[in-house]
């Protein structure tokens, strides 16, 4: 399965500031990066580093003034898509240490105080199942509500106000399920019919890998329900939004604009 | 430089329940581990796994009832103690992708609403210089006061109250040093002259490296004053506290004591 | 109906200190005072003065040391009790001033963002039949917890980790009937059957009078459960409980020990 | 010293929504009232209730679509204009009943976290002239920036950020006066010469009444410093700006505009 994804953003700032970039679909064993094309307005200093658990890379750059980014690509995406409610979870004990971090507290998703909700709520299940359980509860409850939250939302805040983003409704599941003792990150990606066309980002856990006796793995999962797993290119990942925003300025600066097209080929 | 090191800590759990301990010094290049000793209550399931950065590691725990830590350890510390305020910053181009999570917001540590605060104190120092006039300023005007905070309490909080214990130093260190564009993170540690004698943190933070010519290391910065680099033994590094608590419990537990006791050999 | 209260307690202050109190029973219409008696430590200063909606007295105190507070009373209680359930909400254009403050965000009720919450949770309900629908679900969905909250616990933060004691209770029956457009306030009260014996805070809510055409009047609600309105003696009212706590210092102080008695005559 | 004041706004709701509008200036002994013209779209009910204080009014909609709002009038101001930095403050036991909840925590103001940091900054003050040093302090450190709030902006966040508008930096005011034990309030207003014209907003704290021995009285402070207590119209007080939005809508509605002008006759 092939995407077509452009996207063209831009800022600026006033002052030469140092700037984080992360945009460019990840070159990873599932996803296949063809036609790639990155276009940056010349800056001070740019470097390309390796992004959180190895997927992905982060740009820095110093910059004055307005800066553009153009990016276009290809993706092949083949991943394994099982049936999420069937998959069981790993004991903690069988955790690989890489997946620890993933079970505790993060900025947007502090999890160990939602731990008697999950219980009162998803208390029968475990697993595949629970994570389904939250996905469905997330899809009852909340409304899909451009313009809702902003930049310091957390999903303690998306949980009582029962609206947000894209962000916002896959801080809420990253949350729910750590609380379940299930790791759980944040996966920027682009991804068809998401609506508006934007970034997109969805949650992805940890949970048994069905290819691998005893083995685990990271199955995509999305809280709004827009982007399917078979068709989603994923740019990052981290701990939530604060990991893998596609821009991260470290000083003042104004964002201008973005446009986003990602088409099944 | 050799410490000797005593721990001794217990809690129990009515249900059978998952934990995750990190208490024993790491076994790292500047850390020489000896006559270590570590006596565990018979629990269900125990797993170790590396902790985060590969700096010592995590002990997964299935128990129920009380369960009881014991530890004991000779650590021999050979580190670069250069001079803090002479150390020159990186800049962000030249900073290693695995530094980078170490400049964004995380549980306790939410940076990004601090840059104007460090701008206007700080703003005509860099580098070493000014991680050295934060920890000055902590120093001038903080408390340290057992008691005054708990476990949500984050680097905001902190820093409109005024107080706090190591934890919460170490958090308005580490988040000023971010909003300054420094990398930081939290370090568990043991350390003797802690009053009183407890489980100690303190901060790293990622400034050049004296030995290596455009290179970067952490150094490690006591915001109590009470911890002397040359005599601190690292348990563990993350983000902040969230990452490396002593005792992280996936379900209700009831913490008993701690006894620590931490000398120069 | 008449109890027969006893309380005792005591703080201490280093520095000759500003504190404010309110423990005894309101004189109001609905409570007659008998054989009360107040027994303070003698300060540098003590004034009464008229406490929220002139519903009980706040005491000013100026002292330092150790101070101890002996208070007991026989209060006879006659309200009005109708079927809270039955009761019509007025509509906003036809709330009294006094009532719309009681409508509005306040410290520990941040009623605003629970819109969305009380529309999808309780929107086939209005009135009374949705304060009792909003108790009931506190009921069904909280743990009685001493212990589990502290003096920064939000009715946000109860709504999320789904336990507390009387206070949070309280607020979040409080916040959830302020999102419902129903004034809400705060009464800290004595009453019988709490368990541990302790002062005890309960709710109550501005709603249709039975008893005056058009009119409207405050009815307790317990979202605890343990207080029987015919038996609640009202020491005091306001937004929350930053508002009648029974003590607030301004400046440090050490809480010492509190003693409740109250017994049904 | 007369103010011509005028100002338009609008909203829209889908729903019948009810609605809160306090923009009128208020009749009080200080300011006289003339020539003043209110026009409002007609509503399905529409009712006037005394506001917080008894200063000005409040007005209660129910409305469904567009609602606009047109205000004008002339204000003649007659206030007592001390040099504030002179006033003593008044002793916690000669505070009327009324003013001790302007001592309290509110909403947006929640003062107590901030008793050490008002004692290390101002601690060599009372009265007018530590009222004097906060509104000093505040226009060293924070940036007046448009734009920077929003609804939910506490004056943590701002203590913080070092920046916002009229709104936030009242409520710093308000909130270092509660913790360094002074009464202060919000108060909404009309100014000339505030950049950009807008609905603005000051502070008031309760001082002594240099006219009433032993008496108090509140006096304006802007910490803002654009608009001069002799030509301040106020239109209502209160604990902070959840009391006296011009607008407070009890479901979803959206803002249209504003437009304020204030002129010196």
């Amino acid at each position: 399965m092939t995407l077509s994804i452009s996207a063209r953003f831009a800022f600026e700032t006033d002052q030469p500031t140092d700037v984080l970039l992360q945009f460019e679909a990840a070159a990873i064993p599932e996803q296949r990066i063809g036609k790639a094309n990155t276009s940056l307005t010349q800056a001070e200093h740019c470097a390309r580093v390796p992004a959180e658990d190895d997927i992905g890379e982060r740009i820095w750059l110093r910059s004055q003034g307005r800066f553009d980014v153009e990016y276009s690509a290809e993706v092949t995406i083949e991943r394994l898509l099982p049936d999420l409610g069937t998959l069981e979870a790993l004991s903690p004990h069988e955790m690989p240490g890489e997946a620890v971090k993933y079970m505790l507290d993060s900025r947007y998703c502090p999890a160990d105080s939602f731990q008697s909700f999950v219980e009162g709520e998803f208390g029968g299940t475990l697993g595949g199942a629970r994570v389904d359980a939250i996905r469905q509860w997330i899809a009852d409850h909340f409304d899909y509500a451009p313009g809702s939250s902003h930049v310091n939302t957390t999903a303690r805040d998306s949980f009582i106000e029962r609206r947000g983003i894209c962000r916002d409704f896959a801080h809420v599941l990253v949350t729910l399920a750590r609380a379940s003792t299930i790791p759980a990150r944040y996966v920027a990606c682009y991804a068809p019919r998401v609506e508006p066309q934007d970034f997109h980002a969805v949650a992805e856990v940890f949970l048994a890998d069905p290819t691998v006796e005893g083995g685990g793995a990271w199955h995509i999962v999305d809280a709004t329900g827009m982007a399917d797993p078979a068709f989603t290119a994923k740019i990052g990942v981290g701990r939530d939004a604060a990991d893998v925003s596609f821009l991260t300025s470290f000083g003042p600066s104004n964002f201008l604009f973005s446009e986003v097209r990602v088409e099944k080929l």
